[in-house]
């Protein structure tokens, strides 16, 4: 590939993080907008200020915070950042996003409690409620296997691809959720009839599903193309001690696509067969992301 | 990779595609026993029977045969055919599922206008709607690009890629649009009170809005996995004359993925370059599937 061809891909990399950013950004505005001037505000009294949290914790932390901790590896100005600080940083915002999610699960739980409206009764409930706990088991086993300094090579190679795949799943879950909250929400305080007369109110809110939808979709997007990944040499030159063993995040910290793999780099014994053996597996695999 | 990994993991192939039939199949019964057992049946007369037909055919239609025509290609008993024929099969299951959306969406709309009931107002119908839109794009320049002999190779390799992606996000658009349907519907049907005491229906309901979500992800997880692709020697076998130049079709039925594609098979004059080059940047992007 070009110079050119790169820089062009570059730019094209760069204006999609900038909508994402953007977008996401406006969702979290226009979740402050929808409470603050269509609904009772912020508040954390049992009354409807309290509700109020968690769609603006929602959308802020489960959503926007999220999709960056997702992309987070693809920042190129990144690359030459150690892979290990890379993860206490992927690590950090899911947790910061998981924190948000819990206390804007409790705010719901407390509005309801004080209004004795029953729990956890709609296929919102149920398919939130079920993305909080994959989230929260997700976030626990990516920091035990690929953090912490004991998971097996092999181990980490096995599950890198669930890991990937499961993370994605639960982000789009979480989107799905977030769209059928806001159909809840607005059908509960404006009731069906006046939703259906398209009040600046619904309008708004409809908006902000949009932009949730196009947030997803470009983080999608970003986060699928193997051309953008980490490179794997990058990320050798800087971890791996000159001549020395390759620590135990070698295997998902150097995989790479079979294809742009670094073809000259031809180890004749088996170990380091055994290790570009790795590679290619896991590149099959991992390049589903 | 050894015969036996790859028996295994055929028999984890077949085992997702059992239950992802077995889940999409269930599925559409559940659709059928809640309109026959807790709605108003099916008809074709302006009221709530005629509604009805929405949820059976986005279930069958937008939902399971979606589903079936993605992974349509991934089926190993199908490599033996023509690549022509597989994709004649994925266009057409593809117009199946397109008729019975937009028969569906003409359910609700003389549903709509029969009671005067605004429509296009909910978030649901935005979503849902667009996702109708893309849909049909999609199957159009799929069926002008891919399928009609004219569009030129490079132009096929690099919108292969936006085809596999736009897919997947449609697929997955259709079933959060799907679950505010529901959650929409009960609402409707039930009202919030008598929804939240959480009745039969409802329960039955939000077990079927949890059925689709299940069957997406098996869907997609068989989408995604590169080394389950359709492998390129198989077709190529298949579709290239002895000796003869690569057909139209050439560049995306042979592409594969970089990690995987035969090494002995080198060319050296110019034109067998270009066409190892295609394949390999193909696979390179292909991968993300």
């Amino acid at each position: 590939m070009s110079g050119v061809r790169n820089m062009e891909d570059y730019g094209l990399f760069l204006a999609l993080l900038g909508s994402a950013l953007l977008v996401g950004f406006v969702s979290v505005v226009f979740s402050l907008v929808w409470v603050f001037n269509y609904r009772e505000g912020l508040g954390w009294d049992g009354g409807s200020a309290e509700f109020n949290w968690h769609p603006v914790l929602i959308v802020t932390g489960f959503v926007f915070i999220q999709g960056i901790a997702i992309i987070v590896y693809r920042l190129p100005w990144t690359w030459k950042c150690s892979k290990l600080l890379m993860k206490f940083i992927h690590a950090g915002l899911n947790t910061i996003a998981m924190i948000l999610a819990i206390v804007s699960m409790v705010a719901v739980f407390d509005y309801h409690n004080a209004r004795s409206i029953p729990n956890m009764y709609s296929l919102h409930s149920w398919i939130g409620l079920t993305a909080v706990i994959f989230y929260s088991l997700q976030l626990f086993l990516g920091f035990a296997i690929f953090l912490l300094p004991f998971a097996p090579v092999p181990l980490r190679a096995a599950l890198m691809p669930i890991h990937v795949y499961s993370g994605l799943l639960i982000f789009v879950a979480v989107i799905a959720s977030a769209l059928m909250g806001i159909t809840e929400k607005l059908l509960f305080a404006l009731n069906s009839t006046v939703y259906s007369t398209s009040p600046p109110e619904a309008i708004f809110v409809n908006c902000l599903g949009l932009l949730i939808v196009i947030f997803g979709a470009l983080i999608l997007w970003m986060a699928s193309r193997p051309h953008w990944k980490r490179p794997a040499e990058e990320n050798a030159k800087v971890q791996r001690p000159k001549g020395g063993a390759p620590e135990g995040t070698e295997a998902e910290s150097t995989m790479t696509d079979g294809s742009n793999a670094d073809k000259s780099d031809v180890g004749f014994n088996s170990e380091a067969a055994r290790k570009r053996n790795f590679k290619l597996d896991e590149a099959g695999q991992r390049s589903t992301m």
